[in-house]
């Protein structure tokens, strides 16, 4: 327990998460781009440090919770980069929603320097950081994988080790392929429920314990008939995943049509004002397109 | 309970749906267009007649569980249909998954003979038609449904009337909505992990606790996995549906883009010989489309 932890990235979902480990008994330094983000760990006790390479050099362990790929490129890998700063022995745990063939580029050049890497993307959104039930997914050695887990157990409900480097990108992209079509259906659905005129409301009380249920349907169907469209998990970074997604499957020759479409109705919510608001909100972007104002907000 | 109920269309669907009647203490009178279909009802005590018309003139409910709308019009309306022949008083009940607007047109036809009609499509399957745990939804007058009560609850578990004529058959096709490009985020999810090499057993395990889960994942991904590809929900009718879904749609000015591509994937399916298979045979399709011959079976 007396590991000490370097946190780089506490956003929304990186604070709450950074914050379990200092609750946990973990020796917590965090970096962020934005100090004011992290002010708030830091007044729990956490230690700030003016860069990532100051944070890693005593670190033996990295989390990284950032944006987008590049952002984890820029800072872990090249010519100042945080790698080069890491102790021989010590842990990177990239916990960011990233590209799985830069997650096997970044164990690659981990072992070059005898640091152990995972790929641990979750899901769960903000609600599973800060209830700490995420469900993280894995890709790395058996070693490193077990040296993780109890700082796992801090975090997550479900861990679980997928494979080598990679594999927990790999599921997170199942994952969104799987959200993203599926979020399609139940917003089409409730569409067509209420441009039927069906009480809808009732309607999905009627279909959500058959073949037609899903978590999406007991848990967001509600907020869109009400109007509520905040995140939950944003629009604007649902495009970035399933650009993830999209761009892996062409990398695998493999066509997936309905991911595309899916890709491309977020664009077109994105370009209705969307953006930051949740991947439920896709139902406003599809009545609109059959210029619907629905629902009342 | 001595209300006569004439049933016609003694399929996979019908046959077990008629049993619950004639166990539960209904006099019941059976037509099939093959009457083969129909002898393990006439073994069981139901009563064969020889046309619908001949069943309709002695019943006090008329129940039809038929292929398709244009098999339903043809029986009850126009010159020597069956609601000519129905007593004045007596109620006409269409399990079929039909279109709306066609129940609507039943309704009024049938008000004017001084009967009462429902549609209630279900869902659940063989199994849930085997096991009284159908899905009914249900469209009509209250006064008819309160009517149809005891006979509903001798079929289905959860029984629901959402409006007058025709809602029954919104909310079927709002739940099919929901469920096509639901199969399609399945599916390709699937076929991605499989593709990127992941154990999808395990991936599936460890995402269907959160926000990608669904009834579909639960209870179908196993069947693809072992290349299990029995109906289930047969894909011809699927399409049969869909057509009806997106038929409607289009007269309510309604763009479904998911929809539609996803009815488009299923002729693709039955393009390739796999029309008498389950919905979830479309993994099978979508592998196709990017030369993979997956899953094995």
């Amino acid at each position: 327990m007396s590991e000490r932890v370097g946190w780089i990235g506490t956003g929304v979902m990186g604070a709450p998460m950074a914050r379990h480990l200092l609750d946990g008994g973990y020796q917590v330094e965090v970096f962020n781009r934005t100090r004011a983000r992290a002010e708030e760990l830091v007044q729990a006790g956490a230690r700030w440090r003016e860069g990532p390479r100051e944070l890693a050099a005593d670190a033996d362990v990295i989390c990284l919770m950032l944006g987008f790929p590049d952002d984890v490129r820029t800072i872990l890998l090249g010519d100042g980069g945080v790698l080069q700063a890491m102790k021989p022995g010590s842990l990177l745990i990239d916990f960011t929603t990233s590209v799985p063939t830069l997650a096997a580029e970044i164990d690659e050049a981990a072992r070059a320097r005898d640091v152990e890497a995972l790929d641990a993307p979750v899901s769960g959104g903000d609600v599973g950081a800060r209830n700490a039930s995420l469900v993280i997914m894995v890709g790395g050695s058996e070693a490193a994988f077990g040296r993780a887990q109890p700082l796992f157990s801090k975090l997550g409900r479900t861990v679980t080790r997928l494979g080598e480097a990679g594999s927990g990108q790999h599921t997170k992209m199942m994952n969104q392929v799987a959200i993203a079509s599926g979020m399609i259906g139940l917003c089409e659905a409730l569409l067509y429920a209420h441009r039927a005129g069906l009480d809808v409301e009732q309607a999905i009380e009627t279909i959500k314990g058959g073949a037609a249920g899903s978590w999406s349907l007991s848990n967001y169907a509600p907020r869109v008939l009400r109007g509520d469209l905040e995140p939950g998990f944003k629009i604007d970074h649902f495009i970035k995943d399933l650009g993830i997604a999209l761009s892996e499957a062409r990398r695998m020759n493999l066509s997936l049509p309905g991911t595309a479409l899916a890709e491309q109705l977020y664009v077109a919510a994105r370009s209705q004002g969307l953006g930051q608001k949740g991947t439920h909100a896709l139902a406003v972007a599809l009545a609109q397109l059959s210029n619907e104002r629905w629902p009342a907000r």
